[in-house]
């Protein structure tokens, strides 16, 4: 049995009484005691081993509140073709080919031709580098891709194949294909590519899983489906499942989950059921998310709304009679109003039924109208954000939203008015790094420091302990595992990790740097630098 | 954090290479070491508790692998009718009838009027004991029933009701019911009883665990249903779920379960997904069971078959799709050998796509053809039996199968071919209390001794320790829990008993007395004497 102590460390507990401790001691997985290193001996056997940390510094072990955990799992397979040359590019897809079986599909993603001096490649290329297999390289962008001739042969697509609506082949003078896709002829390619098998999934995500413990994630909050779901359950019957995750149902199988009677919550401290997932609207970039007024230079465009509160309550009273919380993605000012008024007669219907309140969340709640800022708090809405966001798009949400990018990506404002803030990534639309979403949420800065030395709307940066919590206590609150995990305190998960500097002596500007030298999970060094 | 050590007993481990430890240290909920009081002290904190347990015998927790445990839940809040006299049981009504709201349904069981020296009771005596109370006592023979006037009301019986096929209303000289009801007649009254809601459904299993506890069970194995599933998971929740419960999910559920991707061992150390329980067969007493010869005294009578093996395959092979394991009941010899064949090309089937055996199991497994009795172990078959239905069906199964019955309940026959037993107890059918099960099992004679002092067909009776780990060992194998339940070795849960006498010291014939003085789960006294 592992019973052991950690001491000579700054431990930040997250716990209001007693913020810092100079010792824990550790048992089954668990924190057994947390104070002085005297206090934390005498609840230890003589015999226990002592871990001297050297005056680092420890922070309860960070979890991810919304990430695809399959896709990302599998995107870290690919190819990464963000290189200075195309050159080097090729090379590593010859490096994959050789270890891949013949006729397997290589993928990779990160090019962008404008960065090398080679430009665009083609076919011709990735076939000398891969000629035996379909090989498909999506572009940073992701509005281009670069195919081989296996991989167009597979997907049809010769001379006589024409443009598809809002999609382009790229063609030599001759009319032939060049290999460049855009837009949606990439489609074309990617319905034809095999999706991976269950055996691959759980072995893509075993593979990830020392990617996260690497920048001090513990913990996810999955929106992938059924067969990420499956893959889990066997990686955690095998013990492999080293990360504490929590899996989200699809609307399309709520039916089936209330049928059986699963409730949110059900399952183990690894992988246990979270809420059901849901879109409410679409996304800025493509101006689908549902405004309340046109976006910025249309008189007209709204974007599109896919479900109104009275759809989102007809849902939420069919789950919450399982026991199932919702997530809702809802993006624009409209479509996160539809799902607040849904929420709050959601919350009357609890209370008529006697029910207890579920723990709701709105996923990304990018831009709110003034008006509306005041409600997530008031009707008890966890607020599940993406820090990185902020930073990644403000030039588009300042071009698309204009002023109304006021109350975009409103930490501070949120926060200010008592609602509960969970931080995620969405990866593997961003990186999953939390120290990336920790400096943006504090800085409203990109790395490099852009746009100003305030940051991005600066009234909406948070204090480190904010943007922390929102990373530690508050998902498990949203899991509902407040009183077992996110801190360090004693009956918590021994989920820790040790970092050289401390964070909060760290200046904001620099946080983004911050990579753990070890991580514990369970109790357990899962990794280390 | 609750450290500490039990001293001072036997404690039998079920390890096979360690069979006695002299004392065992705990934390967490797990036992952290096992063996002399030194090497215990050792693993322990100096200020850890010592509880010194005075010379007396520890066995890991029970498990009863075969239990309705709404349905034996909501049946000990009915008035327990099996009294000495008519009188008694009537003032037992009105005592009852005091602690319930007016207009609610009272339900009792357990009368027979062949005890009581009043004979049959009637509606008017029942009206006197509860006038503002349906009430409805089910015979101990459960084919008799006893209303009162509210109840007839409510069913719609009067004078002018005809018996229903199958049934009868007993009248009075005027033609009118008396209150007294059998066989199918039963039934009217019982469709109108409202169904237990969700809330007393959680409060009638919370109020059941002691009940449990005081038998020696730390666990079970449930086939109830949904609303069962429900109230579980609402107890888990609530932190007051202290039964170790492995869920099947009932057939008609399948299709959702497989949609959802949900496998068997899905959930936490209290609370996890088991298997998919269909029927192959009906039961002995109606001569329902299918057999491959006639019923003895029928020429044609073989009873009926619900499903057949190429039915069985279909649903295995969906259903392992998902990793979802099979519990299927089957009680006549017919009905065990079609089971066994698809079990048997289901493992064909598993190996062909390259997945591991699931726990496959056939429930009841009450009498086998003597050709089939090896294949159980040869497909690695459990078989999950209940040693109480030996002794309670002896006669009938002498009458209804004749010689048949030397594999009727065959324990040892099946253990020594290697088959892996997991005991349980069908309860309510039959009581939930282990310890009569392991006397049937280890005497094959009821209480009273009978039918002999061999006992009925002897050479099937169990040692005491082939007994035991069919409560313990056997159990937790069948549940995927062999690594961290069943036995006490360190990492094992903490779910234990404390006796005062030694079972192995113990006549076989005393074995149905035994009941612990404490019980632990997760290393939590939970019930004491």
């Amino acid at each position: 049995m592992k019973l052991y102590l950690l001491y000579n460390a700054t431990f930040y507990t997250f716990q209001p009484g007693q913020p810092t401790v100079q010792a824990l001691a550790i048992g089954n997985g668990k924190i057994l005691a947390a104070g002085s290193v005297e206090e934390t001996e005498a609840a230890l056997p003589l015999r226990a081993k002592r871990f001297n940390l050297n005056g680092l510094t420890v922070l309860p072990g960070l979890t991810d509140s919304h990430l695809h955990l399959q896709h990302y799992a599998l995107g870290l397979q690919y190819v990464d073709c963000e290189t200075p040359t195309r050159a080097e590019c090729l090379q590593r897809v010859t490096q994959k080919a050789r270890n891949t079986p013949a006729h397997t599909w290589i993928r990779g993603h990160g090019w962008n031709q404008n960065v090398w001096e080679e430009g665009f490649g083609n076919a011709v290329l990735l076939d000398e580098a891969a000629p035996n297999h379909p090989v498909y390289l999506t572009a940073k962008s992701l509005h281009a891709a670069w195919a081989n001739s296996l991989a167009l042969q597979a997907a049809g697509i010769d001379q006589n194949t024409p443009d598809p609506p809002d999609g382009r082949i790229q063609r030599d003078e001759s009319g032939k294909p060049t290999g460049i896709l855009f837009e949606s002829a990439m489609t074309l390619v990617e319905k034809v590519i095999p999706e991976a098998t269950l055996p691959q999934v759980r072995q893509a995500i075993e593979a990830a899983q020392p990617h996260l413990w690497s920048m001090g994630l513990t913990g996810v909050h999955d929106f992938d489906r059924r067969q990420c779901f499956m893959a889990l359950q066997e990686l955690e019957q095998a013990g492999l499942l080293k990360l504490r995750v929590v899996k989200s149902i699809p609307l399309e199988n709520l039916e089936e989950a209330v049928e059986i009677g699963l409730r949110s919550g059900f399952g183990s401290p690894w992988l246990r059921i979270g809420p059901v997932k849901c879109f409410a609207d679409g996304a800025l970039g493509p101006q689908t998310a549902a405004m309340l007024q046109p976006y910025e230079g249309s008189s007209t465009d709204t974007g599109i709304l896919f479900l109104d509160s009275e759809e989102i309550l007809e849902i939420g009273q069919r789950a919450s009679t399982s026991g199932l919380s919702l997530a809702i993605h809802a993006i624009g000012d409209h479509a996160n109003h539809e799902v607040i008024k849904a929420y709050a007669q959601l919350r009357q219907y609890e209370h008529q039924e006697n029910r207890p309140h579920l723990r709701h969340r709105i996923e990304h709640v990018q831009v709110l109208h003034p008006n509306h800022v005041s409600l997530l708090a008031q009707h008890d809405i966890i607020a599940s954000m993406q820090p990185i966001h902020a930073t990644s798009d403000m030039d588009i949400a300042d071009r698309y939203w204009g002023e109304r990018a006021r109350f975009a990506y409103a930490f501070q404002t949120l926060a200010a008015l008592g609602t509960r803030l969970t931080f995620g990534s969405d990866a593997p639309v961003e990186s999953p790094n939390p120290f990336w979403g920790i400096h943006a949420a504090v800085t409203r800065q990109r790395h490099s420091g852009y746009p100003s030395p305030e940051g991005w709307y600066p009234q909406e940066r948070l204090s480190l302990q904010q943007a922390l919590e929102a990373y530690t206590v508050n998902p498990a609150y949203t899991a509902g595992r407040e009183n077992e995990a996110g801190k360090l305190q004693p009956g918590f998960d021994a989920d820790l990790i040790v970092l050289e500097e401390d964070p909060f002596r760290t200046p904001p500007q620099r946080l983004y740097e911050i990579r753990p030298l070890k991580t514990m999970i369970a109790g357990e060094w899962v990794w280390e630098r």
